[in-house]
């Protein structure tokens, strides 16, 4: 089967699983994982295959350590669908209901949104845990994996499926896609696919914002930053900034650049480093931080950089505006924080920094669905529009507005025979 | 000023505009309403003066319409923005609150998006409400009117960006751009511009959508249908059909194609032809239909085109499925309808049928902003993220997570000393 027909045929049954009831989802997801269980041996010997070949081609170690899929990670997978299946089906939900005359009613009701395109590099886990959100909200997947987890997909794309199947759920709602080419060709295929959703590095998830139409929910770079106020508490600013930078170096919402008001300065930045030097981060700085610690110059295009590394960049500020503008005009919109004892102050700085988390004196390593007490993540949007921020179950769903009359027609309103009564109901909607 | 300074000073204010107070934009909608009302004449001469030149430049006469801004658009426009006040302001509203920890609240808070362009053909009175309806939800506004309104559009942009001046909005938040070369530079600016509203002819909106990375949100077709199911009582369903038909002809929620299921359609088809001969309402169908009334052949491109007119395609059906089927592949996923009296194939129906509205036993012609209560409109949305069917107010924002701490670190969480509550808290942001 070609590509095309394959997406094709996802769309379609995609339609088929928009109206499948909860309990339907719940049992293919306690069957999935129960087939993930049964199946252990199988997945441990396909990633074993991919991991020597990877070996062999000389895959840098932290992409080994990702493609890595032994029995504990199985078993988080695992934990992680039941966790799923006692989530509330975010299907169906009616968001508002309103009368608009005697038997004319209107209902917004959520509903899936369509088909999703996956598209990934090593981590065999994010197939499962996507594609699981995807069937709990009702959604067809068409995914794309990196060639170095070529055997651990296929066997479990293929649990997935067979037991989905097994369970009642239509066929084909789920389809791997093996080749580079087949990236390419998913990217033009705006017919068939709603949304894409990119997890990988940056360049990766650039190069896939950059080459389609279809929209797309992720983020590329994540450079967070820390500001300390002149009111900070010394103590707490160490503490926080120390945790946003080397609690886990690797990862987006780690702080990559801190900002400095110049009345505390002094005091801070020689408490900071000492703090910072324990933990080996490497500090780099603007030319007035340069006076006041000894440490190497920063340039300009060190505060867009997402080092993802035990380096901290470092700009003393006039004031908070200058704070303001410089998380707005290089940062990513991912995660900022404020540490001040001014309450006033923080009102601003979160109206005003234009990112999907904004935070006040805690670390920038709480912006994640798990830590949110969301659930289970699709992955961290710096989208402005649909959803932003950590993307939960939510984010896999739109709406429709359903409505129900009893003969009812325009021509009646439009010639004042009848008018409109406009009254929110409260009510779910009955069919 | 390029237009590349000029989007970048929309963004830079956009931010500004964030945070402005609900009293402060409906103060400056408010005197804008005013402003308007004292310089009609000068909208009138300017409208007269663009009517006049696109008359001898040959514009066709609905688009000359369009074009019309008098004394009663005006009051319309006046009367609009005077509704907007008073709507609720779409900014700041808390959609979820949990405790995280003790001292640890995160917020989900709705917010602007940024800068909204606008991208119109004739109509000027579009310029006014959209602009207006960015105003209240705190957005940024880059505008592109056609030649055809340069005058009109002028006034307005003028009138509302010194009215809203003098109430104490930032200046500069929006800009009004006008030649045609703007248009293509607009849709490269995703630096600058969040979302994209296009307004104006179908060929004009398709064109926007295929030639931008920017969200667009809106619609090009509406090919819209009603079903009328076996079941379906056949005074109510003539009565709908001829509605949703010829209510209003050149509207995106008209109906285009009717579907018929094969059991009803000798009886229905016979009265319906009655109905729409006495409006002149020109019939073409399958060849199934072809044996039971006289009308012309349909060709397969028929199913796929938006009339505008006082024609309807008519096709018959073996069952339900393949109405859902073809509304599915050749619809706009913008508004369709089933007439039964069979409550069950109802919410098969409304599952199946993949569009915006979908509704039961009444016209396609409610599918609208007002009609559905919800406000003035920004547009109706064929998109599958975001916001779809009418978008009204709550669709120029989207929100940001915004956390509260005390000092806490995500290290005590990951070393167990401390542990996450995750209570909901409904509570409003205190900030």
């Amino acid at each position: 089967m070609g590509i095309h027909e394959l997406a094709r045929k996802v769309k379609e049954r995609s339609i088929k699983l928009m109206g499948a009831q909860s309990d339907l989802k719940n049992n293919a997801l306690r069957i999935i994982a129960q087939a993930l269980e049964n199946r252990r041996d199988e997945i441990i010997e396909a990633n074993r295959k991919d991991i020597q070949r990877s070996e062999r081609q000389g895959l840098p170690s932290p992409l080994l350590k990702r493609l890595m899929f032994n029995d504990d990670k199985i078993t988080d997978t695992i934990e992680g669908i039941r966790s799923l299946i006692a989530l509330e089906d975010p299907v169906g939900k009616t968001l508002l209901s309103t009368q608009l005359d005697g038997g004319l009613e209107l209902y917004q009701v959520t509903c899936p949104i369509g088909v999703i395109g996956v598209i990934f590099e090593s981590r065999p886990d994010a197939l499962v845990q996507i594609s699981t959100l995807c069937l709990k909200s009702g959604n067809g997947v068409l995914l794309k994996g990196g060639a170095e987890a070529l055997e651990t997909n296929r066997v479990l794309a293929d649990i997935i499926s067979e037991a989905a199947n097994r369970a009642g759920i239509v066929p084909n709602w789920i389809k791997l896609l093996e080749t580079r080419s087949d990236v390419y060709e998913l990217l033009k295929m705006d017919q068939y696919i709603d949304l894409i959703i990119p997890r990988g590095s940056n360049e990766f998830v650039r190069y896939i914002m950059e080459n389609t139409k279809i929209p797309v929910m992720g983020h590329a770079d994540g450079i967070c930053h820390c500001y300390v106020d002149k009111s900070a508490d010394i103590e707490m600013a160490t503490r926080i900034v120390v945790d946003s930078k080397t609690q886990y170096v690797s990862v987006c919402n780690a702080v990559e650049t801190l900002l400095v008001h110049k009345e505390i300065a002094g005091e801070y930045l020689s408490v900071l480093k000492k703090a910072m030097d324990a933990k080996q981060v490497k500090l780099i700085g603007c030319p007035r931080t340069l006076k006041i610690i000894p440490i190497h110059a920063a340039s300009d295009q060190d505060w867009e950089k997402e080092y993802l590394d035990y380096k901290l960049s470092i700009k003393i500020v006039d004031h908070m505006d200058e704070a303001i503008d410089h998380i707005n005009r290089y940062g990513s919109g991912h995660t900022d924080v404020i540490i001040t004892s001014d309450k006033a102050r923080v009102t601003t700085f979160m109206n005003y920094v234009d990112s999907g988390n904004v935070a006040w004196n805690c670390s920038t390593r709480f912006s994640d669905g798990y830590r949110y007490g969301l659930g289970a993540e699709v992955g961290i949007s710096t989208n402005k529009i649909h959803a932003r921020g950590p993307v939960v179950l939510e984010g896999l769903v739109i709406y429709k507005y359903k409505l129900i009359g009893n003969g009812h027609i325009v021509e009646d309103y439009a010639k004042h025979s009848r008018s409109f009564t406009h009254k929110r109901m409260d009510k779910k909607f009955p069919l």
